[in-house]
C-alpha cells in the first residue's frame, strides 16, 4: 500500500492526458470559495509593517490559538497551530511513540493512507482493523486488536473515505480502551464542519489524558494550500509536542495564520451551512445516479466522499483507468485505502459536475 | 544547553519588562523591508481563483523550484521547498540518520542551538568541535572528530554566531572528510546573501553525493515568518527526503511560496546590495564603539551578528540581564551557543539603533 499523494498524482495525471473530457473526482481539494474575510485578511496582512512578517510564536499567533481554544473549549496552552492537519497528526503520532508504551498503531481499514505512512516512518508497527460495511467501527474487532503493545489508536471522524460519523458511544469506548492499555487515542476531526448526520461528537467532549484531537482549516475554509491546522494535546503531553514542532519547523507560516484568524473572526455560521447545503445537493444527485447504475454505495454521513462498487468491476488502478478512458470519470482506486474496500472506488464530491459524472457512470454500467 | 528559542524568548521578555529603554539586539529578525514585489505578489495571490488556494506540489510550486534550481545551478528534481531553513535542516539531518552509517553528528562550538536539538531528537549523539578565535574551523580538530561513527557534519557559512565565512579550501576538505567516512556534509547557507568578505563559497560548487545544502528566504527577504526555505539533495538521497517532507508536513504554505516566487522574479541585485550596505554601516559603527569600550570582538565577515567580550564580564544569562538593566542593551548570552564562547555576548545588528547601543556599552564599561 502506497501513500495517498503519489497514487493520487498518478491518477490525476492519467486523467489529464486522457483523450477525452474527464470529470475529476479524485482529489479532496474543495472547489468552493473560501470566506470573503480570508482574502481580505490576506490583503491586510500584505500591507502590514515588516515586524509582522517575522516569526510568530512557535505554537502559533496568540490570537489564533485563543480563537481555536475558545471554539474547542480548552485552555490555549494545549493548542499547537501546525502545518495543516498533516503535521498535527505527525506530532500526535510521534508523541505516542515517545512514551515508550509499545510500538503498535491500531488503524482502520479502509484507512487514510498517510496514517500508516507516518506510523512506519516513526518506526511503529501497523495493525489495521476492518470496519463494518456501513463504515462504522467493528468494536469487537477493535477490542481484540488493542493490546498493551498499542501505542496509539488513530480514527478519523467524519471519515475519509467511508463517510461514516462515529456516535458518542464509539468515541467513549475508544477513550476507555486507550486508557485501559496506556495508549493514546488520536481523533482526526478535519471534517468536523462537514457533518450531515447531526451525530458528530468531538473526542474533546470526553475528558482524558489519553486523547489528542487534530483538525485543520484546509477543508473548513477551502484552503488546503494554506497549511493551517492544529492539535489539542492533554496538558501532560503538550510540552514535548511543542518542542518537536519547534525543532522540525520552528513555526508555521504567518500570512496563512493571519488570513485564517481574520476568517475565524468574521465568518458567520451561514458560510459553513451554505457549503454543507451545496454538498448535500451533490450527494443526492450522485447517489440517485448510482442507484440508476445499479451500484452499491455508502451515502456519506459526513465529509465529501462516496465509495461505490460496480458489479464485476473491482476498484483496481487498471479499472480506474478504464473508467477514465471509457466513461470520462476519474476516481480513486479503493485499493489505495487498504484491503477492506479494494472492490470499491472513491469519488470526491469536489466538483460542480458530480451529477454529470454519475450520469456517465449510470450510462457506462447500464 | 537549551535551544535558541526558549532562551531567546526569556531574554526578550526580560528586556520588555525592564524599567527603562532597551535596545533589542537579541533576535536575528530583520528590521528592514522585504522587496516591494513580495508584498505585491501576496496581494495578487489573495485575489487568485480558489484552485490556487489548494495544495501546491509536495516539493513546492514548480516555478519556485525552477527559480531556485537555476540560481543554484542544479536540477530542479534535487530541490525541496521546505518550511523555512528549519525544516530543511531537519530533513537533511534525518536523511543522514536513515543511512545507518553511524549516529554521531559533528558540530562546531559555538553552534546554532537548533542543530544539537535536532540531533538529539533524531536519536543521534553530538560531538562539538571548538572553532578558532577568529571563527574559522580548526581543521586538525575536525579531522580528529570525524570518524566512521560520524553520520553528518553540520556547518553554517556565513556563520551565526561567529560571523565567519569559510574559504573554499575548508568546504573542499569537509566534503572530502564526509566522503572518506561515509558521512554527509550539511552546509547551512541561510546567510548566503550576507557575505561582506567576498570569500563565500557555496558547498554546491563542489560536486559530491555526500553533501546537502540548505538555505531560506527568511533573512534574504526579511520574512522569517513566511517559512519558505529549501534543501538541495544529491539525486541519490532526494527521494526519501521528499517522502519524509510529505509525511510530516504534506507541503509548504502556498501564499508564502507565491510571494517569494514573485519577489525572486522581480527583485534586482540592488535590493540585496542596499541591505548589505546598511548592515556594513551598522557593523562599522558598532565595532568602532566596541573599540572605545575596550572590548574584544569579532568583526563579521558575513551574517549580522557580533560576538563581543568585556573584561571580567562573562556572557552568562545573569550578566546579560545586568546589561539590560544597567546599560539598556539586550544581547544573547554566549553560553546559549555552547561552551567555547561562554565568555562572550552575541549582539544582532537587526536594529537601526546599533550605534546607540554600542555607545551605551562604551559608556557602561568605561
Amino acid at each position: 500500500m502506497d501513500y495517498d499523494e503519489p497514487l493520487f498524482f498518478h491518477v490525476i495525471q492519467y486523467a489529464h492526458h486522457a483523450d477525452r473530457d474527464v470529470v475529476d473526482m479524485v482529489s479532496g481539494n474543495p472547489d468552493w470559495d473560501p470566506p470573503a474575510a480570508l482574502r481580505e485578511g490576506l490583503h491586510e496582512y500584505a500591507d502590514a509593517p515588516t515586524a509582522a512578517f517575522q516569526y510568530p510564536p512557535s505554537d502559533g499567533l496568540r490570537e489564533l490559538r485563543e480563537e481555536i481554544a475558545e471554539r474547542r473549549n480548552v485552555d490555549p496552552s494545549r493548542v499547537i497551530v501546525t502545518i495543516g492537519g498533516g503535521e498535527a497528526n505527525y506530532l500526535a503520532m510521534a508523541r505516542a511513540m515517545e512514551r515508550d508504551a509499545g510500538d503498535e498503531f491500531v488503524l482502520t481499514d479502509p484507512v487514510y493512507p498517510y496514517y500508516p505512512g507516518k506510523a512506519q516512518m516513526l518506526g511503529g508497527r501497523v495493525r489495521m482493523v476492518p470496519v463494518h460495511e456501513n463504515g462504522q467501527l467493528d468494536m469487537d474487532a477493535m477490542r481484540e486488536a488493542i493490546t498493551d503493545e498499542t501505542v496509539c489508536i488513530v480514527v478519523n471522524t467524519p471519515n475519509n473515505p467511508t463517510g461514516a460519523v462515529y456516535p458518542r458511544e464509539t468515541i467513549e469506548e475508544l477513550v476507555s480502551l486507550a486508557e485501559a492499555h496506556d495508549a493514546l487515542l488520536l481523533a482526526d476531526e478535519v471534517y468536523d464542519h462537514f457533518d450531515f448526520s447531526g451525530d458528530f461528537e468531538s473526542a474533546l467532549t470526553i475528558d482524558s489524558d489519553h486523547r489528542i484531537v487534530t483538525s485543520s482549516y484546509s477543508k473548513t475554509f477551502a484552503i488546503t494550500g494554506f497549511r493551517v491546522g492544529y492539535a489539542v494535546f492533554p496538558e501532560s503531553l503538550v510540552e514535548k509536542a511543542k518542542t518537536r514542532h519547534m525543532l522540525v519547523n520552528v513555526t508555521g507560516a504567518r500570512p496563512s495564520q493571519a488570513a485564517v484568524l481574520a476568517a475565524l473572526q468574521s465568518t458567520g455560521p451561514e458560510y459553513y451551512e451554505d457549503v454543507r447545503d451545496s454538498l448535500r445537493t451533490r450527494i443526492d444527485a450522485f447517489c440517485d445516479a448510482l442507484d440508476a447504475a445499479g451500484a452499491d454505495y455508502t451515502r456519506p454521513e459526513g465529509a465529501f466522499y462516496v465509495l461505490a462498487r460496480f458489479d464485476g468491476f473491482p476498484g483496481t488502478m487498471e479499472n480506474v483507468k478504464t473508467l477514465i478512458d471509457e466513461a470520462g470519470v476519474a476516481g480513486m482506486p479503493g485499493e489505495a485505502f487498504g484491503t477492506a474496500r479494494d472492490e470499491w472506488i472513491r469519488f470526491a464530491l469536489c466538483t460542480p459536475r458530480a451529477q454529470e459524472a454519475a450520469e456517465r457512470l449510470a450510462e457506462y454500467f447500464s
